[in-house]
């Protein structure tokens, strides 16, 4: 048989997925498995939109516009200006899920051989987008020793070069949970400024910000109107991963005349997530209210107690519902697989994501793991229970 | 700002899409337009699937699996039993649509620069995928005058290098009608096993043939088990093109792995676009025999009707839903936008796809265009009769 290619072998397994098989033999065996390591909200779905798909009625289930319903994008505008960003629905493209808005980002903005600079840890999925893009991602690394700040400018110029094309960020961030200060939001606006960059800016963890500190958006950013890309998805903020309904939205009108090929290529987003996204913009105030409080408790409830654990340490996450977590192991690739297929406490274990699948740089975030508050709090607490267990027992400890 | 992407600059516009803004316009004045340019059903969802959608009663629309709902997979294996097409469900990948399995199809084998050679006319869109994937398309050209049917052997060898690693076809295809015979699959089979090459098969049309000739998947093929990827999709058979349901298929495990990266990538396909192309399976077989007996019906109004009109031809249709007709003109892309721009008849005209866009050997296909009867049949004789005084009419007539 032919050779698959370079990019299907090459391309890097999913650091949330790659321990499934392992967590799967911990379930036959009946353990108990707690789920650290995925971005799938428990909390549940607004049901004006669960109401929306089942009040579907429709002859045809039919292909929508290439770029997403008007009636949808329309309604968006108003969602965008309570966050201080001015769109006309021209300005939004309706995607399926924020993956796809990453893809197109990429194929319209990028040459096969450019070069994109992301602050890392980062979203590991932007890296598989960028194999398929033919796109090369360079990471300036952040630490948690700084708390997942942004590094200083320098450190973006050292491998600013004739291929940079872009720099991409999210923020609020996934995996640290670190939220772009107006000082850093700045500092990248005058390196897209200076270097005449796209900015790619994912941002849609926006509601879930708990420190009263201001959200910028790369569209509050003056003067790089035109190279702004936002990335944005119903997933997080509804509870609603699986209708896979994204968005790419740019100012630029040449970046949307380019993007809608590719749109037009794949004919449509999905139909039925449309009707439910669009429902979601009618959600109750107390709904998004509520989400945000519980995950302000699931927050604190996880960060105090991965700071409790002897040899545990975690920033305090600004945004997102995730941390990056240092634990008194020297390979965390290694615990995480062996809390899932040696250890087991009162028939219970733990599934995080080791942060190495989040880095590029070799070597860093070794003793590292994303962990994902979404289950609730009284999970979450014995989950930290289990992980201080596996702790004490695990022989490779280094504290 | 920065450029855009060579990508997203050279990107053909979808030729059927090209003249929408003068088919808007001609709405805008008040004409009535037939549209025979889209490949859109107008024949109703089984209710079966509405059910299916209108019962969602989830707390949280949550992701799917990357690959797409196992207990959907398996019920697909009975689907394509009755096609004799033998799968397990391990075989099956659920993708976002058709087009998402041409994409990871084309990303997971192919390398950028990689070959693959494609009879014309074709689906555009393949196209489209080739240039995001980086892959090259080279066409081997079927005419009207030999009813679009295969070329010898020698014009595919003619194309034959060190690039070439896959041939696509669409069977029964689009933009032609044309099914491929026994003798031709084996054609194909054997210059698939003598160049070791990747076979992608189209076959989204399978339930329309209507000459009972026999269907030949690429999947009944032997020797070439390993070389084979099916490409499939609801939109078609059940009138579903907006829930996004398509599969890649492929015995390859190795394929199949490098796919399942690209799947993980993007997280999941659309949830309630499998419930519901789940339920269709349960659809009743008179629905089955009634849609085709409507497609039947409307393909004999059709081609009688255009084979009828004075200088124009059209070859007999053998599946799908479409016809490449010639037209007695010397530039039908001149012609289909002059029906919308400047041509009524009692207040209406016609939208035709220009052909040359499903080829890209320049100037062939000049003077074609292709039709899709996804229209009422009273409907279709109107716009034939519309198409006859548009071409009685037309300053550019040749005959």
């Amino acid at each position: 048989m032919p050779k698959i290619s370079i990019r299907g072998t090459e391309m890097p397994a999913s650091p949330i997925r790659k321990l499934a098989p392992l967590s799967d033999a911990a379930k036959a065996r009946g353990t108990h498995v707690y789920h650290l390591n995925i971005g799938q909200p428990d909390l549940p779905t607004p049901q004006v939109a669960i109401d929306a798909i089942r009040a579907v009625d429709r002859a045809v289930l039919e292909y929508s516009p290439s770029q997403g319903y008007r009636s949808y994008r329309e309604k968006l505008t108003g969602y965008y200006k309570k966050f201080d960003i001015n769109l006309t629905a021209d300005d939004i493209i309706i995607t399926s899920g924020g993956s796809e808005a990453v893809l197109f980002a990429f194929l319209s903005c990028l040459n096969p051989g450019d070069e994109i600079i992301v602050p890392e840890p980062a979203y590991a999925n932007y890296m598989a987008f960028a194999i398929s893009a033919g796109a090369v991602i360079r990471t300036v690394t952040t630490t948690i020793e700084e708390g997942f700040s942004l590094p200083k400018v320098e450190k973006f110029e050292e491998l600013i070069n004739d291929r940079t094309k872009a720099i991409l960020i999210c923020n609020p961030n996934n995996p640290t949970g670190y939220l772009y200060t107006r000082r850093e939001m700045n500092q990248i606006r005058d390196l897209v400024k200076k270097y005449d960059l796209f900015l790619f800016s994912d941002e849609v963890y926006r509601e879930f910000i708990y420190t009263g500190s201001p959200y910028i958006s790369a569209c509050h950013l003056e003067g790089i109107e035109n190279n702004v890309v936002l990335i944005d998805s119903v997933s997080k903020r509804y509870s609603e991963c699986g209708i896979r309904i994204g968005a790419l939205i740019t100012k630029n009108p040449e970046i949307r005349k380019a993007v809608m090929k590719f749109c037009q290529a794949r004919l449509s987003p999905p139909l039925i997530g449309q009707i439910a996204a669009e429902a979601s913009l009618d959600v109750p105030d107390d709904y998004m209210r509520d989400t945000y409080d519980e995950y302000v408790e699931r927050r604190k409830c996880l960060i105090d107690g991965l700071n409790r654990i002897p040899g545990v340490y975690s920033p305090i996450p600004m945004g997102a519902f995730y941390t990056v977590a240092r634990l008194p192991v020297d390979d965390a690739d290694e615990f995480c697989a062996w809390c899932l297929r040696d250890f087991q406490y009162e028939g219970e274990t733990v599934f995080m994501a080791p942060a190495s699948g989040f880095y590029t740089t070799p070597g860093v975030g070794r003793n590292e793991v994303r962990i994902a508050y979404v289950l609730k709090k009284e999970d979450l607490r014995r989950a930290l229970f289990v992980l201080e267990k596996a702790l004490e027992a695990y022989p490779g400890r280094t504290i």
